[in-house]
């Protein structure tokens, strides 16, 4: 059993996923009431009492897709700001869908530019939204969400945000960030198994959007009136994976609520950077701009064989992803789920010993090469 | 832990379950693995070489939505067969992707006319595809998929397949039913947890179907190319779900594959229809238009609760579905699952004493309410 140490699916609680190990009718009051607690719990981590959550199935990206599609009407426009694979998306989901767009893109160790931003808003006012992604795990960079917020807002434009690896953990207040709408999932900083998201978003907005979405297992508002209607799914829940994120909802209470799980994932960066810049690999952003979710370091000087160093520390329990830069090479440590410190530091030991074997490895190979020019090895 | 005889979610084996108990790395090999062997073993149920299997992320109504928005053209036509839900369903779908669509629609405990639809074919040239739903859950209904496909392949047009409560016990083989495209979910005749689909297409169509899809989350076409290339998913999947299935297949095959599991839902329809019959309790279909997946009941004659008859029978240990037809009071006994000949005795004996209940307590009401007329009973 590895220990993932990924933007996810991630490691989570035996509590969790044991949740899981019931069959429930969907249609029945006691899934009908853990659906209603769970919305309840979402739109209460959020804050405010003027949004609403509404689940849907799938993955995150279903729920982007479904937030962009039900969110800006087809006479709207949105800007998306994009320093990453994440914010990439969101274009492409827009090409797909048919809404129309703008970009505005930096480097990936760069967070948007407000003033561009500014700009931008006042010289297009066909641009009814902007979009940006909360923490883009491509590089883990944290984007100034609340600055962004005030920008949009100044502007008179609409604010849609991709929450889904800080939801959670880092996302703001809703008093602070008074976004239409968010998007996040069970299985990031929330700790549940994957298989379901969520959008977050203010009850006027959604209520607005009757008729918008260019799909219908994607449009958000039917869902959120039949969750209002009879608190049933339209489309059968997956009931374990929304069991198992109401007590993943248990777990981080008893944590000690968001902050202290905001806090366990900063000491969990702060072991990895620390100890992975000792064995010599720099990380790729600088900490302040560093999301406590994932950490992008690149190779170390000389030959370096990701896929053995990969397999190395597997075979010590640990399973990291590759990096996801369009621009350099580089590999990314994931810092949250059921990971603690401890787990961190062991890592860092794990690191080593596997950058160790790899290079032994290295060495016999090159050895075994030059003994193979000269003649001394025979196939 | 009521028993759901429903038309899913369903009662699972404790070995599905269990089989969710891990946590996966979903671009570990041991996944990509998993995932590569579970679409084999898709195909292999589906019967042909020619075919492809592409799980996708959520509920039944995803794997039809993206099946319709990839396999029909932008510029293709789609002649939808209706005669209930879920048939109307794809009607809805293709509304809101903006596919051309005509419907043929007859009552709901009919079988869609051949003749007709060879009629509207020859008189609709546009008419690209096909869609069916194989059995109409709404009723129960058993299309009669051959003969369908029979018709439309003789008018050289392709056939979609709404497979979802069949595939895995009542799909015909692809040589005699040669579809393009076929949509089902892990969660009815497969046994799985609710969370994950899947569409099956033949190669050639869906090689054909790139770009064609309104969305990103639901592109078939590029979900498989994924697989093609590098065997993961685009987006996070439902690890835990994914395994629940591989495993479900697993004991599929230890029951004696699909012959032996329609056997036993035969069985169990059988002994469900045979008993509530005993006990006044009319099928809404005759039995060789009743398909072995759940069978559609007229309440008794006389006063009769759903809502109390649910309640006493959920006390029983037994979840029921109400109706879903259009013109008629009604309700559903679902016959798949984890359910043997044997709870079907012990729920027919269990709505026996349901139905005495209600009947006592109708008296009880009739009684107090007479008795509270004739001034015996002060509130």
């Amino acid at each position: 059993l590895p220990l993932l140490l990924t933007p996810g699916p991630l490691s989570t609680a035996p509590e969790v996923r044991a949740a899981a190990n019931h069959d429930w009718g969907s249609r029945e009051n006691d899934f009908i009431e853990l659906t209603d607690r769970l919305r309840r719990r979402l739109v209460a981590l959020a804050g405010s009492r003027e949004l609403v959550a509404v689940p849907i199935q799938g993955s995150g990206t279903f729920a982007v897709e479904s937030m962009l599609g039900t969110m800006v009407p087809p006479t709207g426009r949105v800007l998306i700001l994009v320093n990453g694979s994440y914010g990439r998306r969101m274009v492409e989901i827009c090409r797909r869908i048919g809404r129309s767009y703008r970009v505005l893109e930096c480097e990936e160790d760069c967070v948007p530019n407000t003033s561009a931003l500014e700009r931008l808003l006042s010289k297009d006012p066909l641009i009814t939204h902007v979009a940006v992604v909360e923490v883009e795990t491509t590089s883990g960079i944290q984007n100034p969400l609340a600055e962004i917020a005030q920008t949009v807002f100044s502007a008179g434009r609409r604010l849609l945000v991709d929450a889904m690896s800080s939801f959670g953990a880092l996302t703001p207040h809703h008093d602070v960030v008074p976004y239409d709408a968010l998007a996040a999932s069970s299985n990031k900083c929330l700790e549940g198994l994957p298989g379901l998201a969520f959008v977050i978003a203010k009850k006027d907005a959604l209520s607005a959007a009757v008729g918008s979405a260019p799909s219908l297992s994607l449009d958000l508002h039917d869902q959120w009136q039949a969750f209002e209607k009879n608190g049933q799914w339209r489309f059968t829940p997956p009931t374990q994976i929304v069991a198992a994120l109401d007590r993943a909802l248990d777990l981080l209470e008893a944590e000690g609520g968001t902050k202290a799980r905001t806090l366990r994932y900063r000491n969990n960066l702060s072991v990895v950077r620390k100890g992975m810049d000792e064995l010599g690999f720099r990380a790729f952003l600088p900490e302040h701009l560093n999301a406590p979710i994932i950490a992008t370091f690149h190779p170390p000087p000389g030959e370096f064989d990701f896929e053995a160093f990969h397999r190395e520390l597997l075979a010590l329990r640990f399973a990291i992803y590759p990096g996801k830069l369009t621009t350099k090479p580089s590999f990314r440590v994931g810092c949250i789920g059921q990971v603690f410190p401890s787990d961190m530091r062991d890592f860092v030991n794990a690191a080593a010993a596997a950058l160790d074997r790899c290079r032994d490895g290295e060495m016999r190979n090159l050895a075994y090469r030059s003994a193979k020019k000269d003649g001394r090895v025979v196939l």
